[in-house]
């Protein structure tokens, strides 16, 4: 596994400033007798785990220096598996940083990042997805994105894996005991069966991989493109869309040069709109970069707002549509007409009309009205936006997405290997091969759970989390 | 007293941020019944006081929103007097939030700044003085200002106030006595010994009040003014005391114009270093606004720092003492002898010499020399600046030192009121009015330790406090 250091670490586990009371947290085999070179109050050692106490904690003078309550957990019951003290000090900045001191000068070693997580992992108290998703819970910032990563961290991946590993091992043994027999000519394992073993494997293992797309969507936000015309209104839609003034807006064509992107919580999903520069035939250098660098934000996303000025008028509008449509082709494409509020109906309908002429089968299309200047259906859009995107329920406590780079670059690899697998049982090639591809494929989802892992896997992904976690 | 709200309200304890925990905390008569709306695990009504459970807490949705140790204290066991729950729960920023958010759907209030500590003075768990006195503990940054707020949390502070009262309680009984039989001309009250019991209790008010410049001194630090002529090294010096380039340095005179200040805390005690211009005759008309400004904070200053460049020689620097020397009058003086790296040691020493020839008897002086380019004998300067400082000691656990506005006025008005009740018995003036005197004087007193106290006031107090202390 890894080689895990036994000495008792201590770090602030609260955020870093001051407020009404922060937490200290001690680990280790000797958590309880440092902690009582510190403390005044009821004996340690004689305290029941899992129970609070009020007390002093002095310095290394011997002075006081707070009043706390110290809350003691006993390994094996705790976080990291080890005796678990929690000291929650006053918040002011100098007192947690002296409480920590006073703490390492009784025997404990300031704490690296993710180290308390890393204990965990290496106590047995959580495999290293889970541990993965303790950073991810703490860093998501959208109901779905927090959904993901508690499912993560409550083991529904890991069960996932552990189940696939079953099979895969079960698999194993069959070629392997049809190897140790390879001279008697004997067939146990029937390659049929074999290979829609291996064949059902390889779907489960390929929909978790597929489920990184949507995952990341999840995690780092959906990219909504908002492309259209120069001057229809896309930098005041992104503004409603924030309801803040994150774009420049102006009346003069051309005033977005740049691509601005921020990114919103709707109806729990995280997105990242990006604004781009509008799109028209320019001599302006610096704005046709812009407008190159429009196409490819478009290309990216998975989700396209056309924002539409119905002033321009159909025909105007037709035209235009042949440089945005093409480059709709397999995306979702919500027409915003825009401008409501300063346009007839019958143009706006028209208009509408017109474009959806021109989309082809291959696009999930919808138009929405809407005036972005003075907020008009701008609810409509938003609900429009949310089901579009529709991505992956997240409800139930078992589904699993994955959002992890690191796991999604295993999944690949194991994969190639039961691919490999398959294509040698349907080749009939030895055995051999056949289960050294599947001892492959079992590494690469051994390695997202952590039981293959080296230290330098543990320090690249331990090194992402804070200190004190 | 004051009114107080029964209501049960929740707060985020822990600093603002993302962390690897956060603590909730809620406290109120339907504590129990609130949280256990949305927590999933033992039932916290049968729980003991002072244990620690793992747990799901839901959101308003009946959904897993975290898995979190929930700790109970139960009134009037607690920081507040009443049932207190602590929810420590990953420190996302959005998991705290909606950790706040799915208690106050279930029937919490979100605390107001100060709240907790409020109710705990409400509940009669501690007085205003030491409900004060909690604000300063938070914001205390050196051990001398974390030392004499911690003596004040925990009652230093009101022991002596309520030992005063009580001899002012007395003092009036036996006034008021003798006003109840003044038909019959009787004299209860030995006027001699009256007089010696106010005189002991005015001296006690005004040392108490008389702390209140090395209090403040304390928790805003000392102030010390380096001054000196221009390229004396003054802006070096300060740059060399902080361990910091803050303050800009070039070999022209004249670099600095701003006055600038900047804290340290050296030996436990927090020092405001005030870097001036350099003193000189100046046709700049902006520079010369820098040199007035360099007298006031000298002036002001309790410590200060003259900084000489012996290269210019003792005859100059004993001429430019004459604008310096008779402003340090009552003031402590270190004479700092700078750039001893490329001058030779008799020019400094004659340098030395020269100056403490000019000293009267009534500024308290020392000579340092020091090269503040290369860091020589820094050390040594700032051994001298803290002895010099020479602030009260707040080692003793009683050591009560006033570091409050509001505390120093009220003492004021306190010694007005005893010391008025004192001319008046030595004048034979009516019991009646020495009674009224006294009653003020308690009054005043009262109002530190919060038995008289107003909503405004209060209100006034604890609108400084972060939200959830």
């Amino acid at each position: 596994m890894t080689t895990i250091n036994n000495d008792t670490i201590v770090a602030i586990s609260t955020p870093h400033g001051m407020g009404g009371i922060a937490v200290v947290r001690v680990s280790g085999d000797d958590a309880i007798s440092i902690v009582a070179k510190r403390w005044k109050g009821a004996p340690i050692s004689e305290m029941k785990s899992h129970t609070a106490h009020l007390g002093r904690l002095l310095d290394t003078s011997g002075e006081l220096l707070d009043e706390v309550v110290l809350t003691l957990f006993r390994g094996p019951h705790s976080f990291t598996g080890e005796d678990v003290i929690e000291i929650a000090c006053h918040g002011s900045m100098w007192i947690q940083q002296q409480v920590v001191n006073t703490l390492i000068d009784a025997g404990c070693r300031s704490a690296t990042g993710g180290e308390f997580t890393q204990r965990a992992f290496g106590n047995g108290k959580l495999d290293l997805s889970q541990a993965e998703a303790i950073a991810d819970v703490i860093a998501s910032s959208s109901r779905a994105s927090h959904r993901v990563a508690m499912n993560q961290m409550r083991g529904a991946f890991s069960r996932r894996l552990t189940s696939l590993r079953a099979q895969l091992l079960q698999f194993v043994s069959l070629i392997e005991l049809e190897l140790d027999f390879s001279e008697e000519e004997v067939n146990f394992a029937d390659r049929g069966k074999l290979i829609d073993l291996a064949t059902g494997i390889k779907s489960v293992i390929y929909s978790l991989a597929d489920s990184y797309s949507a995952g990341n969507a999840i995690k780092n936000g959906l990219p909504v493109a908002i492309v259209g015309q120069t001057n229809a209104g896309k930098s005041t839609l992104l503004n409603a869309l924030l309801g803040d003034d994150r774009a420049l807006v102006s009346d003069i064509k051309g005033t977005t040069r740049d691509v601005i992107e921020d990114t919103i919580t709707l109806g729990g999903t995280l997105f990242r709109f990006i604004d781009t520069a509008g799109i028209r035939e320019s001599g302006d250098v610096i704005e046709n970069m812009g407008i190159e660098r429009s196409f490819k934000k478009l290309d990216e996303a998975q989700l396209v707002l056309w924002v539409v000025d119905p002033s321009e008028g159909a025909d105007e509008i037709a035209t235009f549509s042949q440089q945005i449509l093409p480059r709709c082709e397999g995306k979702k494409l919500l027409v915003v007409v825009n401008k409501i509020d300063t346009t007839d109906q019958a143009t706006q309908t028209e208009v509408a009309r017109v474009i959806e002429q021109q989309i082809s089968g291959n696009v999930e299309a919808q138009t929405i009205y809407v005036s972005a200047r003075d907020g008009q259906n701008m609810e409509a859009l938003n609900q429009a936006i949310i089901k579009m995107a529709a991505l992956p329920s997240v409800a139930d406590d078992e589904a699993v997405i994955v959002t992890n780079a690191r796991h999604y670059e295993a999944l690949v690899r194991a994969g190639e290997a039961i691919t490999r697998s398959i294509d040698g049982l349907y080749s009939g090639i030895s055995g051999d091969f056949v289960s050294q591809d599947i001892r492959e494929c079992m590494h690469y989802l051994g390695e997202i759970t952590g039981e293959i892992s080296t230290d330098d896997i543990l320090g690249e992904i331990f090194s992402h989390f804070c200190i004190g976690k």
